[in-house]
């Protein structure tokens, strides 16, 4: 779309109308909807003053840059938002030229855009481009944004970063920086500035009053920035975000700067849908609804996994108050929120900190705590090496409750949580198990909270796969439950709800099959394990988890170990490349992995 | 040590002692010098006003924590310092319960702080307990020290922090925290109030020109730390760290606040040792040396790894300009020093900052450059989400040069580099060699040069292994180099330094071995593999890396999806247990690893 010709009056119908076909469209698709309404003006000045294709636009998280998508991409195919095979909700290089990266996790753009200053500086390109960077105020809690705004106040590429201060994060806003952009005049330092100029001027009379309020208003006005001038980066601000005249001309202004700049811009989350406007966390993230009354229009009839974390959750915080807890960010989509809300001295947003969450909730099991720490497993990712050195190395009780394990659906392959066994099962000190139900959730979550060691459980996005195999007994560390047992060759071991799908799937052979529930890929059950290799010779791995260093690749290391060599073991995993996005089912669908494809292949196999 | 009773005199006596004895032992046994010296009063000082029976006290990354040892154990055991079954050279509670937490990587302590504040509150302790942080400023740079003061400055639980600030981490200081911290007057705010005051004082004559002086200066005192005012923490300082009586009185006051406080110490790193005075780098970690002229006492004859890493980076870049680099706060350790030096503006310092380090390079490579990500084994765990989220997931060719892959001896539990190939075998577009000499190093280097995808190479603390197989030939994806083929039944398989582990095993045998050195655990050279399957039966592996999820499994995975069942695996990599501290081969002897050993387990198992 070519508006740098449009008039202001056509750029703000414009607004209109991607606001309208954002609506449109994502209360159909489900989708990001307050935030991307409330960046609207923001990414429109960005394309009136910049050239995405040749300025790198650095979306943070890039769940807010819909409108960027309406203005470089066919508006049909916005239609296609976050379905299989359509668009991606998030920027994407493949996708569309003007997408500069993935960027589907928190808080990585201004370090792009310090490396790609730093590669434009190189290229000599300065007059021609300049890497433009989105932010929202919630990412700004990171440490990632602070290692990389450390390196740019020192070196000082010029760099223009936009700061969308909606005044909420995808949860309540947490910490200080959301306190200090907020709210500047309350911040100590202007109080104490405010003390000291109040004695000066009982001192020295009314002319001194008269320098004293023009020093405070001039600080007054830099004040929410000061910390970023003290970082050797200017600051321009706070700025109305959805006076588009006023963007445009200070986008000019910042682009010419030659130096890094931040402008504040202050915007209304959900601005243009009264329903969701200035809505806190339930209108970020949403499905499909009712445009007239804002009603979701599916409602899941089956109890979701995280629906049945904060039951099992809330009945042992109840009954032991050495239990406590923390999210990232992310209240509602872990199922703390009620948590937090019973024990507010308990539960803790810490904000999107995941190596601060999993140190801090260490410390406290140290002090003889019980931390549950709630994280979606592909953000665990950011903690790696503090439940290494932290919690594992130390060999502390904190829970690691991984949600969203496995394929998430419409957030794709920035979301997917594959991952988690692999990278925590060579941690020394660790055990990882997993529930398959209800039932089973609720006693792993016993288990976990009389587990004096380092220890993660996984579960699903959404609801378990339900089965009808025989009830789940109590956990016990290492040790797996046989659920069907019979004279076939065929052993079909299943890892959380991959037991689902190994039922779903046996459901569809001709012959029966053995069904183990493995619970505890590490330490394996390896009695068990020994004893059905002398039974059945035909194994078969289902988990919702990566193949390489997964379920499959642990069980292949016991049967080395154990110098077993007449099992053939054929693992259902995720295969080794980037998963895509889209409805769950057709994904699956894509890879192979529904049960009437994989009994193809079992019998293949046979 | 029971010291809440000496005078000052003595108490400065005693920081004397203290130093003597940390000179005397690390010239003998080697460890970390010049910040420890510098830290003796700060830490005399902590002991006098606070209580480490009690109090949690947390040293950052903790290796200038040796006077706290010398405080709280034995003197004749600090003696033992960093040798095998000896003093460990980082805090460790299962040494000493005055220890509080394992910490040798950096930045934590806040957390650390931030959580054991909850827990003391939770407690209902307040009145009796209360956690002391000491962070050396270099530690300020990484972004969980931030997150943990975001948190802080919200929730305002008491705590100390004392900011040990010699003006340089282990290397030059980078960065706008160093720079705020070491020269608060050239820091862009207070040019701008300054530029204001002076303006108003030519309008406004004599009287304001007083008043505006005062407040300059009153504004001069608290610009340091106006930055953490910001966040809401209270900032005491800078106050001299090596002033005792005035530290004591301090530490007094800040105990009794009731309030997060960061207390600004300004030392001089190598304290009372004048030849380290001062220095940056150098005299930060150090073998043994001659306390009469400092030099060093032992000298390695061989070329060590680093050294050949630098020497091929080198010649690589005079030849591509599109060579980038960078180091996460170890430019000497990762051999980028001469680099840097040469290459001022394609190789940086990114300080310590492993994830920005990551992201950054990622769009280096994004905009058509080849960056040299150079960081050790063990830190690259704190960049991981990023490896997978902005390398790989863009699958862009950035190339992850793992210094200290393996047991890197004295450092210890929290150094060695252990896991890399368990954690990034799992990430698709992802691959992973490792050179076994000096020769397949500049082959290895060239390869990655040219590699356009994501890739690893992985090389040892010291020298490799020597051995007098066949010479190494140019790296190809995915190709092994058979070393030496016989009619043997038994097949050694060596990675990286594994090989000549797997040589010095096989000169202990009676019998002749074949020898293939993988070269590439991801991806594996199956066709090799497949081969050699219908060759040799009795298969060993040889690497310095973590049993789960490591070059065995990767091969177990192997046989595993071929359903291959007649060969025998057997892995003599780590065991699923962290590995203590001391000279290399004693630590490996044991583990069992030592080639005589490895031999008789060899024998053994056929």
């Amino acid at each position: 779309m070519n508006i740098e010709s449009y008039s202001l009056e056509e750029l703000e119908n414009l607004c209109e109308e991607i606001r309208h076909e954002i609506l449109r469209v994502v209360s159909k698709n489900g989708g990001h909807l307050s935030s991307t309404l409330g960046a609207t003006e923001l990414i429109v000045a960005m394309h009136v003053v910049f050239d995405s294709k040749k300025d790198p636009f650095i979306f943070d998280v890039s769940h807010q840059s819909y409108a960027h998508k309406l203005l470089t991409q066919e508006w049909k195919k916005f239609d296609t938002l976050r379905q299989f095979h359509g668009m991606c909700g998030y920027t994407k290089p493949s996708e569309s030229e003007d997408d500069y990266f993935v960027a589907g996790h928190s808080s990585t753009s201004i370090s792009l855009g310090v490396g790609a200053a730093k590669a434009i500086a190189l290229k000599g390109e300065q007059e021609e481009r300049i890497p433009v960077v989105m932010i929202g105020d919630g990412s700004m809690t990171a440490g990632m944004v602070y290692e990389a705004l450390n390196e740019l106040g020192d070196r000082k590429y010029p760099l223009v970063i936009i700061l969308n201060d909606n005044e909420m994060s995808i949860s309540k806003p947490i910490g200080a920086m959301s306190r200090m952009l907020s709210s500047a005049m309350a911040s100590p330092f202007y109080q104490k500035f405010k003390k000291n100029t109040e004695s000066f001027v009982d001192n020295f009379g009314e002319g001194a009053r008269y320098i004293a309020k023009r020093m405070e208003e001039s600080l007054k006005l830099i004040t929410p920035g000061l910390m970023f001038e003290e970082m050797g980066i200017n600051y321009i601000g706070p700025v109305d975000g959805h006076n588009l005249g006023q963007l445009i001309d200070i986008f000019q202004k910042a682009k010419k700067l030659g130096q890094p700049v931040i402008i504040h811009a202050q915007t209304l989350k959900g601005k243009g849908y009264d329903i969701a406007e200035g809505k806190e966390e339930k209108w970020h993230g949403v499905g499909p609804f009712d445009i007239s009354d804002g009603h979701s229009i599916k409602k899941s009839s089956t109890k979701s996994a995280t629906q049945i974390y904060t039951d099992a959750l809330m009945h042992l915080a109840k009954h032991n108050e050495k239990i406590v807890g923390a999210t990232a960010a992310m209240p509602s989509g872990t199922g703390l929120t009620p948590l937090m809300e019973l024990y507010p001295t308990r539960f803790w947003d810490v904000a999107i900190a995941e190596q601060h969450a999993v140190t801090s909730m260490s410390a406290l099991a140290k002090e003889g705590f019980k931390p549950f720490c709630t994280i979606y497993s592909t953000f665990l990712q950011r903690g790696f090496d503090q439940v290494i050195h932290d919690t594992c190395l130390m060999d502390l009780p904190v829970v690691f409750a991984l949600d969203r394990a496995g394929i998430v659906g419409e957030d794709g392959e920035t979301h997917h949580g594959v991952f988690d066994i692999s990278f925590l099962r060579a941690i020394p000190n660790m055990t990882l198990f997993a529930p398959r139900d209800e039932k089973s959730f609720h006693q792993a979550m016993a288990f976990a909270a009389e587990y004096q060691h380092p220890c993660s459980l996984r579960y699903p996005r959404g609801s378990f796969t339900p089965t009808d195999l025989s009830e789940s007994t109590p956990f016990e560390l290492a040790k797996s439950q046989l659920l069907r047992s019979n004279e076939s060759d065929i052993l079909f071991i299943g890892y959380g709800n991959g037991v689902g799908r190994a039922y779903e799937t046996a459901k569809e052979l001709d012959e029966d099959v053995n069904i183990l529930d493995l619970r505890f890929v590490k330490p394996l059950d390896e009695d068990m394990l020994r004893d059905l290799t002398t039974k059945h010779k035909k194994w078969f791995v289902f988990s919702d988890s990566s193949k390489m260093g997964g379920v499959g690749s642990a069980i292949s290391e016991f049967l080395a170990k154990e110098k077993i060599l007449d099992i053939t073991l054929e693992s259902f995993e995720y295969e080794d490349s980037f998963i895509t996005h889209g409805n769950t089912k057709l994904v699956e669908e894509s890879l192979g992995l529904l049960p009437t494809q994989l009994a193809t292949k079992v019998k293949e196999l046979l």
